[in-house]
């Protein structure tokens, strides 16, 4: 499932050397010459790939998966559903990263540019604007009228649309941009999102196979970061407008049309409905669902979902009346507390 | 208004023109061959000029405005001073962006620089250091003894004071930066503010026609951002100190001898006095006034102007004995709802 | 006691000359002609250095200071160690700023790397791969099979450890990383900490003489800005995983296997111990010390020290049970004001 654009894939691998290298335990019964060619989501699994198992909020997930192979532990092992070949551990977690990492070892350095600053094989459009400095690496692609600017770095494989501009000293890897989108100075798309998992040995990477998937009209302000996606990816909606030093973490969602304000920042997996604003310096955490239309006022830390057109403030968020009230209740009560 | 050092104006266009090109409608008897030259701000506007009234904070500022032309509402429209002549629509906003943009048409790439990193028309005076990789822009102007360092990116028609140390990676676009300054790596000066206005086709840029002074003895950390004013200035006052990944947006007016401590975000126009000290991820909200050696204590949000000397903390911002008395009283609370 | 790689000292200077170039006194009796050779913490200062003593918390330091002088006010005096030559101001931090900079003066730029990227003292072991942009100052050393991304610069006197991954962007200063370290684009190691002391003259700079020590297998998230110590090192223990957009001052001590989500912040002379989770925007204050184990939520103010394996919540942060009672209880007063 990892874009073949940007990384390349070891195997086919039987099950019996895959639950070797992790460490787990194939169930009685399980064929284990059966053949994996890639790793996968446990909901877009098919049925030559291995996928993992090991949080309760993915159990109606699990029960449907097509995947041919599933990591998950002896307690959730009932829940699987037929025809998926089981390999049983205590950390599935940090088995599937083992395994991820033999489909997709890291690649040796590319560094087909030699000396020059642009790789052979970019293909520029006419109307493209390089200033001095910046580096377009192997296989990247810029669309036609896009200006780069100096000390901007296009990774290998990237993909920047019409029309764009991409400001100085930014950093693009793993990603794909589209239209007229605006990067400002200092940007960074497509590193690692910071996955890890806490073993014997100490926190160990889960690979990060993902990409950043960038839409039309995007502005992104600087010194801003967007991770790429751990599995699938992450993505920013048509038209969104990003403020200066804004976090967003892999496999972000964030819709069309949004507002972020300045230091905000957006955990993993996220869901970001259309028109929404986050205020400045908000804080979402992972995994919750912002509806369409909301609106997090500033410094907010949002650990629930948010339905949509909700107006929320305060940590943790609640309606903005609320937190208003309690503000001005526990303002009184100080004064009450005083009386004698 | 904006400096023909970083901004080429088009026009003089006539007053029926600019209404047409921003759906706006003049009021009966005005004469429609008027010729404006320039946008402005409402209180620097002069009878050359066109600007817009939609706030009704600047109420006054529209009573007594010298501009020409001025774009507003009808519901404002009785407000306007004598002589100045009235383009009514219901997003004076979004008409003058798009009026700014026809004053004010992005440039093409100036890339004089061919393959050279320092442009042939940049003036470096003696004893400038400029290390590997840096990278001086067109019509820029480096002072006696600074040192730029590698990867720093001067725009075109910057002007960097003597003895000043802009650190690696640092890009530094429309601002002028004054004596003895000291960049830190990977800050990011002078790029677009956040400025947009939502429309029926999506969020509109409002061109952003101002530039960043920076003071003498300004320090600012890495990776910090300051974004240049939308018309007017974004001004940090001299001997102010910046730390790390803070957030000054469009058009803040930072006092001399302040302290910005790391993490902390200025909104924008907001007017910091001098002596002020700001915490460690403090958030100002816009328009803000903070009085002369006031003292925001580290994470506080500030939603409303503080007088001199004040001291204050929390969300919201409050006097700071005020604050910790609610700390207790809310902690006490606890202990009186868990009495039977 | 600053490490010679990077920094240059002069000296020795006579007691005297000290005391009169930052304005201070020395006690009746004390030998002005005394040489010193450096200056030091009050900790680890030895018979031929200087050091200062300002604040209560280190009365104990003073009391036991093996320090050939010290700078101090009239009141601290009567607690010094005997053998302990005083020089005696109202400002003793300012005085001593004074002095680091006599025995550090500002270096010239280096610059021995003339037009090319690559120092030609720098040294790169077998299996490096240096991709263009990448500037390497003189005196670095780069170990075997690791990689250096485009626009990276790594400063004079720099050492990279082996296997390690230093994305684009970068700018290393005043450090030594160790092996299989993952530096993110856009990440800043070893400017100067944010130390500066209030005169009549305005804001001094008090300088900062420390490195960053990165240990084993760290690593640190884009854009994140790491400071130097300002006398001794800034610390982060093998394993530790940071996110991105994070910030820790001068001299913070981070332990191993930690875990920092991003735009949290660490201010200066922080101890953090092993094992321990910081949430995203956290606040930790200065000179706070954290217990191994210790869980901090997202966003808390970290005031107070937290004892090994505490979760704790809130500003000021606080035991994560009493943060969401009182949540709870602030909830229910609102309905008990509402009632007639």
């Amino acid at each position: 499932m990892p874009d073949s654009r940007f990384y390349r894939r070891a195997g086919p691998f039987r099950l019996g050397d895959l639950a070797g290298w992790c460490g787990a335990t194939a169930t009685p019964g399980t064929d284990v010459g059966t053949m994996l060619h890639d790793v996968a989501n446990i909901d877009t699994a098919g049925p030559q790939d291995i996928t993992y198992f090991g949080d309760p909020r993915y159990t109606v997930a699990f029960a449907t998966t097509r995947a041919g192979a599933c990591i998950t532990t002896q307690a959730f092992a009932a829940h699987a559903p037929k025809g998926c070949a089981l390999l049983i551990t205590s950390s599935p977690r940090e088995a599937f990263a083992e395994i991820s990492t033999r489909f997709y070892p890291e690649q040796p350095a590319a560094n087909s540019l030699g000396s020059g600053f642009i790789a052979a094989d970019a293909t520029l459009e006419p109307g493209v604007t390089i200033a001095p400095g910046a580096v377009i690496g192997p296989g990247a692609k810029i669309g036609q009228g896009t200006r780069i600017e100096s000390c901007a770095v296009i990774g290998p494989g990237v993909i920047v649309g019409n029309d764009c501009r991409i400001g100085s000293n930014t950093t693009l890897t793993y990603c794909i941009v589209g239209d007229r989108v605006v990067l400002h100075p200092g940007v960074c798309i497509g590193q690692d999102g910071f996955g890890f998992v806490r073993t014997a040995q100490g926190l160990k990477k889960v690979p990060q196979l993902g990409r950043v998937l960038i839409g039309d009209d995007v502005e992104i302000g600087a010194n801003s970061t967007v991770d790429r996606g751990a599995a699938g990816d992450t993505v920013i909606g048509a038209g969104t407008k990003i403020d200066n030093l804004v976090q967003i973490a892999h496999n972000a969602q964030i819709g069309e049309r949004c507002i972020i304000v300045s230091q905000a920042g957006v955990a993993g997996s996220c869901r970001i409905g259309n028109d929404v604003v986050i205020g400045g310096q908000v804080g979402v955490v992972e995994h919750v669902k912002v509806g369409d239309g909301a609106q997090i006022a500033g410094k907010a830390g949002v650990t629930r979902d948010i339905a949509p057109g909700e107006v929320v403030m305060g940590v943790p968020a609640k309606p903005i009346r609320q937190f208003w009230r309690e503000v001005a209740a526990l303002s009184r009560l100080t004064k009450r507390d005083k009386a004698p």
